[in-house]
Parts: C-alpha cells; structure tokens; sequence
C-alpha cells in the first residue's frame, strides 16, 4: 500500500488500498466521481461550504459571527474533509451521512490555520516566516478568540448531530475521539516524533487530519475496523503526499 | 433564585436555589462538605488534579507532555469544574460520575487562560495589560499551540469516558455540547451582549463555564430538566459574583 499512486488532486480513488474484493468498495457514487475526477471533490466541498454556510451565517452579533464566517472560508479547503465523505461512500455509507463529520474536521483546519498565521512576539520564527500569509481583517486577538471559537465549534456541530433516538451517539462519539486525537496531543506528538521543529510540528499536525477524516468517514459508513484501519493509513498517506493548498 | 446569597469561597451550597422539597438535595456528601467549609472544594480539586495528573503524565516526547502538563496546572483553579461535581451530587449522583466532566472543565479554562496571556503583537490591550500575568516558560509559539492541543484533549477525556456498553452516551454527548457551547460561539455571543470590549468578552467566556459546570454536573448525576437549567443559573450567577481566583 505504501507504494499506491496516490493522487488526490487527480482524484484516483478507484484502488485506495489492496483489497480482496476491491469491486465491493466501487459504489456506484464513487465511480461517477472517479469519471468526473475533479468535479467529484469539488462537489463534496461544496457540500460541505453549504452546510458551513448554514451552520455560521454572519448574524447579530457581528462582532463575534463576521470573524467566525471569515475565517471559516478564508482558510483553504484541504482534501481531509473530503477524504472523510469519500471514505464514507466507499465502504457503503451515504454521502449526507459524512458531511456534518466533514464540516467539523474543516473548521479544525480552518482554527488551526488561523491561529498558525497569527503575529507573536518573540517569535521563533525566521523573519521571512513571519510574514502573514493571510490578510490581518480582524486583529491578533480578534483572530486568537475566533480560532478558539471556531475549534469548539465543531465538536458542537458533530456533537448536536445526534438523530433524537440517539442510534448513532456510539459513533459520533468515536469520530469525536478520533479529531481529538488528531487536532490534540496525538498530532502533535506525530509531529514531535518526525521533526522537532515548530514548522514540521504543526505542518505534520494538519496532516494527522488526513488520515483521521478518512476513518471518520468509515465509522460513519459503516465500514469493518479493517475497513477504518485502512483507510486511516490510505489517508495518512495522502496527507503527507498530496500538495494540499493548505499544507505549504 | 437570582436574590440568593452566593458565596463559593464561603461554600454555602446548602439552599443553591428554592425548591419544594430541599430536603431532596441535601444528600450525606454535601452536607459534610457544607460542615467542612473549604475542604469539600479543596477535596473536589485534589481529584480533579489526581485524574489529570494521570490523563496527562510527563513523559516522553517531553517536549509536548511537559508544556501541557505545565500550562494545566499553571492555570489557577476554577470553580466551575468544582461547580459541576457539587451539582452532581446535588441531584443525586456519584462524586466520579462527574470527576471527568470537571477535569474537561478544568483542561478548557486552562487552554483559555493560556491563550489569554499569549503575547500578541499589534495588541489591542493597554500597555498594563499586556504584561505578562504567567510566566512565559516556553515561548509564545509553543503556548499558542499547547493551548490548542489541551482544549480538544479535553473533549477526548469526555468522549472517552464512554462506557463500554455506551449506556451514557447521550449524557455524555450533551455535555460536550454544553461545552462547547459555553466555550464556543455562544460564549462569544454572551459576553459580546454584555460588552463590547475585548476583556470583557474573553472574561464572560470564562464565566459561562461556570453556568456550564453545573449544568454537566446535573446531567451526568441524571437530574431532571428543571433541576439543569436551575443548576445551570445558579453557576451563571456564581460565576459573575464570586471572586474567581481565575477570573480577575
């Protein structure tokens, strides 16, 4: 498997992992997506900006929902999100099933992002890396709050996606476990066990998110614990490979 | 109820709010508690700080358990976390059924406090207030970033308390949501309603734990919907007029 071409921005999906019996994994969804290649993760994140849209409208107060929204979108999109609903399609779930777990690992990224591109003092930074790489719309403590926000935020979101007779509490609560894990100590000692610098450690953290969206997606399929396992590695493996827009 | 004489440092949990058979509350826990004045805090924290000391041991890579042990236990004690194992009891449950909703409870203020004495260039606070209030034992970038690591670490605690059988699934599922609520936009929302300014925001954020902290306690010792929100109050009052070490 570590061999496997992978090529997400090509979107070959068709043989994420070896398997004995790859036909069972080609839903019919996944193979019009794999013929549309690009348009099949361009439509998932569509999915996945509408139901952001929705979840974080600029309201009253705008002081608090203006910052939220934009720092939401302004982050780019990154592939972990979409790996999540691919996953859940390819072991049999339905594509709505994954979008709310989707959105969650976005806003993740999106606080992350936000809070790698603040200004500190007494950086640890070279000067060229703390150049900001985003646009300062809101100020540092503006942008330090709303990632915080933001972060919870989508625990809230996956948390509040449980049906009313809680038949899917169990898994929401492993895919709870599993974003924690990636956007928690678990990431960062991935990080801190490849490189001990500050750039390698966040940059590796961002990517632990790959392979956490894809078993995410398989939990909430449905999928064997072969079946997550797998395609956790799959997207651990993608994430260190793929050139994310957001991984630079 | 919002008349009634509050005092968290003195401890006076014995009326926390009218109800027609008080008599119902005062289980044997509490009322020792109440005749030991501060011990019964004092021995609410010492468990919390027991469980997390061993959620989050020193050890290997140092290099990220040793910052986040550090910045939990920097943070100053909350009553909010002790607030949620009290209101527990309160409505009939067990001191541990609560030690993990209070050490989560503990593990968002620390995060909070830590990134709220983040050094932020361009810094929208008056030059007294950016003086650093804790020391700065690791550098901006590597608080910014625990703070970041501890706060979804404290949503995997709560999401892995999940009992084999996952008979408190949902219990568990609406705390985290209470959380993430008091911690997230609706935090935000709460003190921007109450005022505009920077501090007082962060601060308010801070307090809605407190409502938040009874509100968990009460759910998880399997207390009526009325006795929730009734809990949940009396933390919100508490938490605005009690002299929070934390809360300056």
């Amino acid at each position: 498997m570590a061999g496997a071409r992978l090529s997400l921005t090509g979107t070959n999906l068709s043989r994420p992992f070896t398997s004995p019996t790859p036909s069972a994994y080609l839903r019919p969804t996944i193979i019009s997506g794999v013929a549309q290649n690009l348009s099949y993760w361009d439509s998932i994140h569509s999915d996945i900006d509408s139901h952001l849209k929705k979840a974080i409208p600029i309201r009253e107060p705008i002081s608090v929902f203006e910052p939220m929204h934009h720092l939401t979108f302004a982050a780019p999109k990154t592939t972990a999100s979409a790996l999540c609903v691919a996953a859940c399609e390819l072991v049999g779930g339905n594509h709505e099933d994954a979008i709310v777990a989707a959105s969650a690992i976005h806003l993740m990224h999106a606080a992350i992002y936000t809070h790698d591109h603040l200004m500190l003092t007494n950086s640890l930074q070279s000067d060229s890396e703390t150049e900001p790489k985003i646009s300062h719309k809101f100020g540092p403590n503006v942008e330090l709050l709303t990632g915080d926000g933001i972060l919870p935020f989508g625990f809230e979101l996956l948390a509040g996606s449980m049906d009313p007779a809680g038949d899917n509490s169990d898994d929401i609560l492993k895919v709870i476990i599993e974003i924690t894990r990636a956007v928690g100590s678990q990431g960062m000692v991935t990080g801190q066990d490849s490189d001990g610098e500050f750039d390698q450690l966040i940059g590796q953290t961002r990517r632990c998110l790959h392979g956490c969206g894809a078993a995410c997606g398989a939990i909430l399929g449905g999928g064997s614990h072969d079946e997550i396992e797998k395609l956790r590695r799959y997207g651990s493996i993608a994430g260190n490979g793929v050139k994310d827009e957001s991984l630079e």
